[in-house]
């Protein structure tokens, strides 16, 4: 391990700490499968979610939250409308926004809303590997078509990196691939984190729930590429410590959201796996 | 504990039984987020739940079940018309119903549908202290602003208490202002209850979920007051419960709900804490 | 147990291997409440859930899933156009789908969608004995009235049994009645499963995940009714599974997803009760 790598993981220990003593308001635009993991994960990690939801409260809610993620899954006219106001009025209040870029690249009218939100500047675009190549093509980066298969990743992080890191550099933001092995990337640095289980994608909305929780770091970080190191670390720690007492995906999630309450830095800092 | 108390107790544990044999249907118009836990805690503990949600439903629904529950989370237009609906037919066929007024006192919009729902006269309202603060607020009888962060209350019920008293003798029904310590008044008499864990408000919408079972005790008991004490009790001994096995949210989680099912009179009786 | 009872098992347990194989991607126009459930399920088993709900995205998902399920809990005018939209565009690409008619016979609104869904041609219907029974006067096979309380069934499958033969013949598809024992016809073969739990009555929506699950094996199985009947004898299985570990609702859900997961045909093909 490189020397500012190895700065870099005890900097993810620290924000660890940082951001549950802050307790960050995080503001959740997000879907319908994801309300319950994300909200149980912003709350097990020592977070505060709020999932604010219609159009006729998004943008109110925006100027309290410390941060605000933006989930496209099960999108809906009335959703786009409400992400699309409170992207606009978290920017215009200075507060930090990510991207989820649910099942990118397959429907012609979530591209669309993809396409729009991106104007809006986000500070993290946090997918797996497919949507984070789809997101590419939509930005119009690449010609490239990749989709994942409904929301499943068809591809690795790996055959992600170079299109995330010209992402990153495109949005002026920071990029998170997820995968066996997790890409962070703002353009400039890119590092890889080995942690996680398999039995993770088994759980519905996992990955969701990872940008909930990124969004409370994003809240506390000194910059977004730091708190999308911090949060990946984190979900690919407490990936590997559920999946030493669970065996199958019902009891990993119970394990997951406890692991995610009590793990602490000394914990993530001595398991993480960057490369 | 004074005799009118362990009365109270006694009450508590009959209810449980009665509320359980009649099994009543409970009609739930809840936030996005709720949704799974409050039907999942219905069902552990005997009663049954039904979701509906649309204005295209709601008042057809409100004639044929035992009690309604109204919960103002994820609100938006269509919910709010739901939600009035729902209400007024509920009062029309002499259906008690309850409000839970979900981050009262943070949003306009939200306020707004809150005072329109107080005018159905609900039977009780149910939130955490800044919530029940803010309602007081809404209802006109404090100039005092007080407002949950996010979800999460700022206030302990304490601090709650006096308003509490307060909005229960202005809208005649029972208030409960939930914490380390709950209070239950119907503005004439007030009990505190001292059980529960602190991992309970690590669980996204178990408050919530307590509203629905509230909702299926005020199908059963004779006043909306030994209903709101009832289910405090209920949901204050189970949290205890669950702590005695649970280390952490996604555990406690789990064992909540297996309380909710297998606790019986005998167990309710004997470790309830009232003050 | 006869020859066919036999053969049918053993296709029961090639069809649990031959359908995880493939994995098929299901798209899901479902309710709130189940989103959570229905999607860990389709994970757990081994499928590719895709939640598309909203009626701008529904159609053209249609194309690219292998199966449609349609479940009208939670029903709004929004989701009706939605469900509409996704049953005549798998129809129109040659997808099967199943129609999950939940609290058929309760509601006007829900009834008169219902009728209009029963036009596109299912390929399975599945719900409680009550729904069954509802969705037979809905398609004016009989005039005798039938409801569920709320969405849990009052009748038993027996009682159901001989309307789901008529259900089945009429709509020329597989019909699924759920209960203590479960009916699986297409009108010419009938078959009753009697595995099963009575906690997995006590879970919310684990019916509607069992019409997900069933999805998925519609995409693999030569016959609707080979998926329905396979797809039944799965979830009555795990349920005996879940139950030898699990005593109450919460820890149920969660041995249940295990089960899902790890269940292989051996297990299936022996631990099966077929009448």
């Amino acid at each position: 391990m490189r020397t500012d790598a190895t700065a870099l993981v005890m900097r993810a220990g620290e924000l660890l700490e940082a951001t549950r003593a802050q307790r960050p308001l995080v503001q959740n635009v997000t879907n319908l499968v994801s309300m319950d993991i994300a909200a149980n994960a912003l709350l097990a990690f020592g977070a505060s979610p709020a999932m604010i939801y219609a159009p006729e409260e998004t943008e109110e809610f925006a100027a309290i939250a410390d941060a605000l993620v933006v989930n496209v899954g099960t999108l809906s006219a009335t959703g786009a409308e409400s992400m699309d106001k409170a992207a606009a009025a978290a920017r215009m209040h200075g507060k930090p926004w990510l991207l989820d870029p649910v099942a990118a690249g397959l429907l012609t009218y979530r591209d669309g809303v993809i396409r729009r939100l991106l104007r809006h500047r986000p500070s993290i675009i946090r997918g797996n590997a497919s949507e984070i190549m789809a997101v590419a093509r939509i930005a119009g980066i690449t010609q490239e078509a990749a989709a994942p298969r409904g929301v499943d990743s068809r591809h690795g992080a790996s055959e992600a990196e170079a299109l995330a890191v010209k992402l990153a550099r495109h949005c002026f933001c920071a990029v998170v691939a997820t995968g066996a092995v997790d890409v962070v990337t703002d353009g400039e640095q890119t590092v890889r984190v080995a942690n996680g289980s398999p039995l993770a994608p088994r759980v519905t909305a996992l990955g969701c729930s990872m940008s909930s929780v990124m969004g409370a770091y994003l809240a506390v970080a000194p910059s977004p590429f730091e708190a999308a190191f911090a949060a990946t670390a984190l979900y690919g720690v407490v990936g590997d410590m559920a999946a030493e007492t669970a065996r199958a995906p019902g009891s990993f999630r119970v394990a997951f959201l406890d692991n995610l309450y009590s793990i602490g830095a000394t914990d993530l800092v001595a398991r993480l796996k960057v490369q």
